[in-house]
């Protein structure tokens, strides 16, 4: 992989390879080890408090002096308390998600951030160009956890974009190896970001029930649910099945709400109740067969991008 | 596009690119079309009556000295007289669909015939390898028309696919431009089969209505239904949304079955009733621009295929 390109430079870093921001698995030790081995480590602050991130923030920079960003939900309630800790604390790469980035983005850029915004189709990524981001990341619907609702997928979404935007478009949804990265660089992307595989490492602080489920699973593992109140993708289990039940008796928004409850995130992926929290993982994860250290993940998906750039070389 | 490999061979075509078999759409026109310009046109028997496919079989072979096949949903009652026609009309090339191969791949194979099968999960594709399929499409839900039921996509799964059998496997879903060829490649595959983008040239029997709407489509234009009776992707209309509505309050099979009645393709795809009837097609839609000749299509493919592999060339 020698691959110099817009999103490289715009974020200084050596490969073009994002690990996604994610709650309950991308603390500072997931974000620093991607980012020593060549990468762009997220912090996932969708599951911290804004002194928590400022903690992850410090620890972050101790454990790396490379590139690294923060993801923020724009959708939290205490947003602007987490942009003032990223704008303390210096942090110079911001990646939004779930909300306008029109509101922060003066704000962000009187500070000379990078902002790139997490779209899911044409419109929201028009949006983000005009208000000023530096690139976007197109999601496909294979992504796990939250997505958009109009249900593109990453091999329809990403060229589209491509059409559509000047600024850089970095591919998300089914990213889990080297043939995923090498694809969504033939349908223009100029980079990628990915979530499930690196939730599978070592370093992520996902339980390990967590991380043993994301192995364990196959193609058919996950199921989109709670389409209206907020489409999110998991790994079925029974309060999924309880969902999808409730689904299509045609619960209406309340009854979907109280099924949902609180802190189900948490208590799937933190706490490892397989059965009854939501254990939000990308489809990906049938292509997903170990727990890696990030190094060895880092070298796997190089290795396994050149060789698919070797292999497909000579088809014309 | 310089591509020798086990599809080419197998199908005995230049380029591995084969036209989707397609209800109301893929006739001998369109498929003759196809296979004059080094694809593979297949003949889609969905709509046809046993006489009516003979009489394309019969008009396909005076049009084309090309390989050609025919596409057989093997769950139509009348699935036996359609094999025998395919026998007697000395058809080469088989794609089953919707079904069991099991049951009929003993005949094909006596005859020598070549019998590939569409499949949407790893199960489905273990099966078809097991009782003798000579390759395997695998579709993504973006695809228009029929989907299996795991809604799996085609960026996760045409690797999981590879990884699982060892005849080639053909991608399809979402595929509709050179960069779609280059990113199945990429995935994996062997191939690609393209449907939507073939439903909008001038040789698709498709209504004219049918064709400008899937030109007019955008990102988000389609939507997948009746999921409980048979999953159908199709461009977003009145029909459309009255079945979501349905489903959204909790409708019944038999109450989903009466709002499908019968013949709705028909009323989309060839009689253009782009409010009423069932106007399938893939999320590629977005991507297409133009109602384009076969022969225009083809090259715009290949140009554009070639151009993005030259484009990815220098990644590593």
């Amino acid at each position: 992989m020698n691959i110099h390109n817009r999103v490289t430079e715009l974020l200084k870093i050596k490969h073009p390879i994002i690990q996604a921001g994610m709650v309950w698995v991308s603390g500072w030790r997931l974000a620093s080890a991607v980012s020593n081995n060549g990468g762009l480590g997220l912090i996932g602050a969708g599951s911290m408090k804004p002194e928590l991130l400022r903690e992850h923030i410090i620890k972050c920079n101790a454990a790396t002096e490379k590139s690294f960003g923060v993801n923020i939900p724009l959708l939290r309630g205490d947003v602007n308390e987490l942009m003032n800790v990223v704008l303390e604390e210096k942090i110079k790469i911001v990646f939004t998600a779930a909300g306008h980035p029109g509101r922060h983005i003066e704000q962000l850029k009187k500070h000379n951030l990078t902002v790139i915004h997490v779209v899911s189709n044409i419109k929201q990524a028009l949006k983000a160009e005009s208000v000023g981001c530096d690139a976007i990341v197109g999601e496909g619907v294979e992504a796990g956890g939250h997505n958009g609702p109009d249900e593109i997928t990453t091999f329809c979404l990403i060229p589209q974009l491509v059409d559509a935007v000047n600024i850089p478009v970095i591919a998300a949804g089914g990213v889990a190896d080297g043939r995923g990265i090498a694809a969504a660089f033939s349908l223009g992307a100029d980079g990628v970001q990915i979530g499930t595989r690196f939730a599978a490492t070592v370093e992520s602080s996902a339980h390990e029930v967590y991380k043993q489920s994301v192995v364990a699973a196959t193609d058919n593992s996950t199921t989109l649910v709670l389409k209206n109140i907020g489409l999110v993708r998991l790994i079925k289990n029974n309060w999924s099945k309880n969902v999808e039940r409730a689904e299509a008796n045609g619960a209406n928004e309340i009854e979907l709400k109280n099924l949902l409850g609180e802190k189900r995130e948490r208590l799937g992926i933190s706490e490892g109740n397989a059965e009854e929290g939501m254990m939000e993982a990308g489809q990906s994860c049938g292509l997903i067969k170990n727990v890696l250290t990030v190094n060895e993940l880092m070298k796997l998906l190089i290795d396994d991008f050149d060789n698919t750039m070797k292999k497909t070389s000579g088809l014309i």
